[in-house]
């Protein structure tokens, strides 16, 4: 199977130096890229700026904005049999980004904040027959916000965890299916959740296929 | 010599997940602890969130925000002869901070910024015997604009560097006295310009004291 995984943060500039982002590791995409490679998968990795070793076998396509992102995953898409997203993009950026440095000046900045594009609803706008697995990140709600996530991107799978996923080594988290129903529940080291949420992938495109 | 040293970014949060930052690497004031560990100095290293170890026999505290970092600084000013702020901090931070995570509506939000304490100007305002040396990142007049912040800021130092220093290994700086008089130019590795300005400031201080 060739899949297509998103990783890490993205980054947007208000100016040449600061910029909005999150603390997300990559670590769960990173450790899904491994675990597809050793499961004998095509693995592209788009990946937002992280401190990881690209895993052995990946092919990577560095990013750093979600616009830059969303062009990499759809260049990617059309070649993949399933997308997995776990990537953590900045969904607002500055309506401007001011060239140099932002100079201070004593009172207080007002920053207009628009949507950026939303790079997994892109992708599953356009999906024919890959397998689209969303993450949804949920400070509260999880479970509800979650399957909203999966209808409104249009994903056949979401992953649902929490804030305390953020540059974690551990996760904690349950996969939805698009009729609601709770599929699997994951818990452990993100290598263990990867290993498993790939094997099922697997089974999965296998049975269907 | 007792030196106290800051390095890398620290981060404003908006909710509980986005942030503003910036993408210093920490590696200059990392490369300047391990030089003056290696030239006999006590260090006490206040770092932001880096991926870089710990320089051995630095006393490590680390921070996140630029508030963190600041009380952090005056805690450990009286026992320090001398301060190299190398630490690029939020200098604005979101005036609210929103408790979860801020959700997408569809319209633009507004962000208003204020900024955060000075860091720098603190420790140049409460200095007593110790030599100061600031960083100036500057897109452009930066030198006119590093010796403004010199003066701003009572250092005693300033070394001034441009926005290509930003997470790279190598670096090209100038370093100005309180007299605008150019000190030395160090173009290099990192770890070869916190060697060189080790040297210099502890040549200075052992003349001076």
């Amino acid at each position: 199977m060739r899949i297509l995984i998103t990783a890490g943060p993205t980054r947007e500039y208000l100016d040449d130096v600061r910029y909005l982002s999150n603390a997300s590791s990559g670590k769960m995409g990173y450790a899904l890229s491994e675990a597809a490679v050793d499961a004998g998968h095509s693995v592209t990795l788009v990946s937002g700026p992280v401190d990881l070793p690209p895993p052995k076998g990946v092919t990577l396509v560095p990013v750093e904005t979600t616009e830059e992102m969303k062009l990499a995953c759809l260049a990617n898409l059309t070649a993949a049999d399933a997308v997995i997203a776990a990537a953590a993009v900045c969904d607002y950026k500055p309506a401007v980004r001011v060239s140099g440095k932002l100079k201070k000046t004593g009172a207080p900045v007002t920053v207009e904040m628009i949507e950026t594009d939303d790079v997994l609803a892109e992708i599953g706008g356009r999906k024919q027959s890959q397998w689209v697995v969303g993450f949804a990140l949920e400070a509260e709600n999880a479970r509800e916000r979650g399957l909203q996530k999966l209808r409104a991107k249009n994903c056949n799978w979401i992953v649902v965890n929490g804030p305390a996923a953020i540059a974690s080594d551990d996760n904690d988290v349950e996969l939805i299916g698009a009729d609601a129903q709770t599929i699997a529940r994951f818990r452990g080291s993100k290598r263990d959740i990867a290993r498993d949420l790939i094997a099922l992938l697997g089974e999965h495109r296998q049975s269907s296929g």
